[in-house]
């Protein structure tokens, strides 16, 4: 099966988002370069720097599946169905959306029933890819569950004092890291990965 | 002037300590290697990687006065006169103390009128080598102030949760930071020192 990797844009205080959703200046790196990334959605396209971009693709050529929370399919209306990285994603929830518009494209798979149960689906879908593991409530929840092998922070040398955290609604003694494997400077941004001590 | 640095060990959320101001699992590369470096107070030596040593005595070398705030000058009792890392050290507080029992060192000094005055008088002291300020509301107050040059974090992969920030007491927006011109990864801690945008 694939690993499990956790993943975000992270402020130096731990936070992936503002309070209201908005990542602020988190996203700066998405526009730090000339190298064009197109996303599989309808997104339009971002610009990276040549080491961000090298970096992003490899990532994103290992990934299988997304395993996401349910607020944050909400505020995307689950990227009309399309996520940006091209690839399927499953929605953990406590009720699957029954007159969602977009649920004909097949790329959403709901999860009533745990966090296990999100990720076994999501490593079903993905076979040997990578399951990549949205940060906050659903990355608290499979680190606490035992169900990651890294943590992906992509650092970004801002501040924001307060908003969602990485790791969202677990003891944070939970979160035992060893020393990063990937440490990748960049613009506005240095990529970072931790691998998850069990 | 030498330049202004602020410096802590931080965890990946932002902390410097927790509430109760042990810095639990920050301090663990200070014996993460065998390399002993030698305290200029009465601590015992710790033990560093080759690459952290080489890090740390690049840092102090460069070093020529401290600013620290009157708490940790409080919970460490001025570290009896001799700070470990064998420099006088400004001690920014509402009222200096009348009987402290190291004063007759020489090595501190107390400064009433702000953070201003305190990072003057350490800089008067340091001549042109570099003022270290304390993580916390002393480093909050310097950075609001327009008054630090670089901040430099060791960045430890552990989660606190909760504790002390390592910029306290200000606006997070007043955080403007460049990419960082040093990352260096080590045990238990990967160096890095972000520029101050001004």
């Amino acid at each position: 099966m694939g690993k499990v990797v956790t993943s975000a844009s992270t402020s130096l205080d731990g936070f992936v988002a503002f309070p209201n959703d908005d990542p602020g200046p988190l996203f700066d790196w998405y526009g730090a370069g000339d190298v064009e990334v197109v996303n599989a959605g309808d997104l339009p396209p971002f610009h990276l720097t040549q080491t961000s971009a090298d970096y992003w693709r490899e990532w994103t050529s290992r990934l299988g599946c997304l395993v996401v929370g349910r607020h944050l399919f909400d505020i995307t209306d689950g990227w009309k169905g399309q996520h940006p990285l091209g690839v399927p994603f499953v929605v953990l929830t406590h009720e699957a959306p029954t007159d969602w518009a977009h649920a004909h494209t097949g790329n959403a798979h709901f999860v009533t029933d745990g966090i296990e149960a999100a990720v076994a689906k999501a490593q079903q879908i993905a076979g040997d890819k990578t399951i990549g593991v949205a940060a906050g409530t659903v990355a608290g929840q499979a680190l606490a569950a035992g169900l990651v092998d890294e943590v992906a922070i992509d650092l970004v040398p801002v501040v924001l004092g307060d908003g969602h955290a990485y790791f969202a609604g677990i003891d944070p003694s939970e979160v035992r890291l060893g020393d990063p494997t990937v440490v990748i400077p960049s613009a506005r941004v240095t990529h970072m990965v931790f691998p998850v001590q069990r």
